[in-house]
């Protein structure tokens, strides 16, 4: 039997109407920049597989991290016990992290990071005898897909089902530079209105939305606004961490840093499920007592495994390197140069880019998960590239070691997907 | 600077009251059923490391599989696509599962797993456009630290800050020989007063409780009635599951299959974060519609990831292999020896064992996280043992690979730790 008929005899694909979409493509090897089929046809990876292998897949040094480390100490609880791979990378984190960050709590995925922001956030309050109860956010805003994670989420197609059950949260619309003076407004009735323990937001690229973008000018105002009436600041930068705008971390683009900060994704380079969410010594603080339970007791089996953090600390060795430097602003650079090309396209409402991220938005309404965006996801697979449009939004985040002639093609593409539409 | 100076420096550990609490001792190598300090001292891993890497560390096979699937595919998102170490695992689980297990459905550690199980019951009558609001689950039940996942679990030094914020649940006794009926009336009214989407428990054994045993008899009448009134049966399997209770499954002892079943820990033999939400056709059908939303909108990024499902299946193939069944046979039948000499000591108020599970209660009242603790704790370590009590109980889940000689080890020293509490 292939392996496509097997795979739906058990599988239960994420995401996924298996009703409507009961066939997946089984991909058999990965190298540098490509995927392959079974037939052996290649596919450029022009979203790093979910914005994480940054430097190609089976990356050398990567790899041989992982294996060394197999070879030394693959696990060991992280409670009570600690080892090199957690402390190096949490120094090489300390490193370049905005200044305000101290500590590290180490989890396995987005969503956890994003539950143990959260519920440091609410006990930072309980532990001082003072009751919060609730999260600000932002509209269309993406963290995540546990009950805690959701709650901070605004996308409906993702919470239908479960918007009875999520914690109390106050959303706001994304701040520009016409409408700021009215959000601010609205933040200030919020938290007048509200007892808010923290305020979470993708900083400049909400993904799951479509990589829309907002200024760093007007997010600054908002968390001014929050830390001023002493509300946490949470940057979810799982997407954007590890120089996928330009700098090391979105915040790095802002005046007022946050005071919690959620990485995963492109920290383990696609090695392996591995986050983190950070905070100021002011939140570290607040959790320590001659009491117990004032710790925090949130833990996950593999919490700082030595294998991801391996290869997080192979991947942190990459990020700032001359060689990787010098191919992200080439991507950069290039990106900028298709916007302005593109730009100006009948079927183009808006093109922008930041960093390594690039956006097309099509003037034409579609449905997140609708005909348009299987049509444009298929022309993409048929021309050997893998781009995953959300509803009318293309994007790119291609693999910082991507080559010249692969970063055109996904141009070239892209272009050739907006004669179809 | 030393290690664990360093550590105390950046590094915030779970489960952790730093203030008391500030030393952790670092781990510098693992092989087999031991690890090793700085200073080459070698410790019993006694509860495989949170039960996970059963066929001890480094184990080659496994390392061998995870090293070779890094040169292959390291990784590829699970929308869309397929690989072979995916399609191969779930039809190695579909194997040994409970019969009426039917898709698997990927997350990356416990809680996660959890958290899916209870969105696909709440879904499930979603979807077929019934409100079902309120889990039921066993008192001190204990299944993980994210929202979804702490309002299932009934530990209150865990859930303390967060008790306002949880989904609605209704917790009743642990069943017994003696309090059966009561429990049962009990569970009649809780499914009569209320919406009940489903019934979560450990099976047979609760964990974090302090490895509290139940028999299968009583848990297969509140199964039964739960599915007579058509609420859906979820069990947590991430402890027990893969070979503990002397079944693969503690779900194996029951005449009433589950409907959903969660599996994780040494699901990847210690070497992956790794999780499953498996369930029965009827759970996966009730998602198959034409509209798009009622589609399991469920995803990590690192979903089946190709390392983990290789180091799993690697587990797979040693777990029912002739060497580690007569290993798994010859602890169980020590365990039960050893609690025939230490039952009537007169510390002891309870000793027990189940497959490869061991608990012994002391008739000493202890705080969950006290001195007492704290003592027997110290008294393991030095005796090169890692034990790690939870109150008054204290438990072993050995490596299935020990050794006769480590056995006894752990043996003695338990019987030791008698003398000085």
């Amino acid at each position: 039997m292939s392996l496509r008929s097997r795979d739906q005899k058990h599988i239960w694909h994420p995401l996924t109407q298996h009703q409507l979409y009961p066939e997946t493509l089984p991909i058999v090897k990965a190298e540098g920049v490509f995927f392959y089929d079974e037939n052996g046809k290649r596919y450029i990876d022009g979203i790093s597989s979910w914005y994480t292998s940054m430097y190609g897949h089976g990356n050398a040094k990567i790899t041989a991290a992982v294996a060394k480390q197999m070879q030394t100490l693959d696990f060991v609880m992280f409670s009570g016990f600690t080892h090199a791979p957690a402390v190096e990378l949490s120094e090489k984190l300390m490193e370049i992290l905005p200044e305000n960050q101290a500590k590290i709590f180490f989890n396995d995925n987005g969503s956890t990071a994003i539950e143990a922001a959260i519920k440091m956030a609410l006990q930072y309050y309980y532990n001082r005898g003072e009751k919060r109860d609730t999260l600000i956010a932002l509209e269309d805003g993406f963290h995540g897909d546990t009950f805690g994670a959701m709650s901070a989420s605004g996308i409906s197609s993702y919470n239908g089902p479960f918007e009875d059950f999520l914690l109390k949260v106050e959303r706001i619309p994304v701040p520009t530079h016409d409408n700021r003076d009215e959000v601010l407004d609205q933040l200030e009735t919020v938290l007048q209105n509200n007892s808010c323990a923290a305020f979470i937001f993708e900083p400049l690229v909400q993904g799951a939305a479509g990589m829309k973008f907002h200024g760093a000018k007007e997010l600054d105002l908002l968390i001014k606004k929050c830390q001023d009436a002493a509300v946490l600041c949470i940057a979810d930068e799982i997407m954007t961490g590890f120089g996928k705008t330009g700098k090391n971390f979105a915040s790095d683009h802002l005046t007022n840093p946050p005071d919690i900060l959620c990485l995963g994704k492109a920290l383990t380079a696609g090695m392996f499920p591995l986050s983190i969410t950070s905070c100021s010594q002011k939140v570290f603080d607040a959790f320590l007592s001659n009491e117990v339970t004032k710790g925090f007791f949130h833990a996950h089996t593999f919490s700082a495994h030595p294998l991801g953090c391996a290869s997080a600390i192979a991947g942190l060795d990459l990020l700032n390197s001359v060689e990787i430097l010098g191919k992200r602003q080439h991507i950069a650079e290039n990106h900028k140069k298709f916007v302005e090309r593109i730009t100006h396209h009948e079927k183009v409402s808006n093109a922008r880019c930041k960093g390594v991220i690039l956006a097309v938005d099509l003037n034409i309404k579609a449905h997140r998960y609708g005909n348009l965006r299987d049509t444009l996801y298929h022309f993409f697979m048929d021309h050997g590239v893998n781009l995953r449009p959300l509803g009318n939004t293309i994007y790119t985040i291609p693999p910082y070691v991507i080559g010249e002639e692969e970063l055109q093609h996904i141009y070239d593409t892209i272009e050739k997907a907006l004669d179809i539409v």
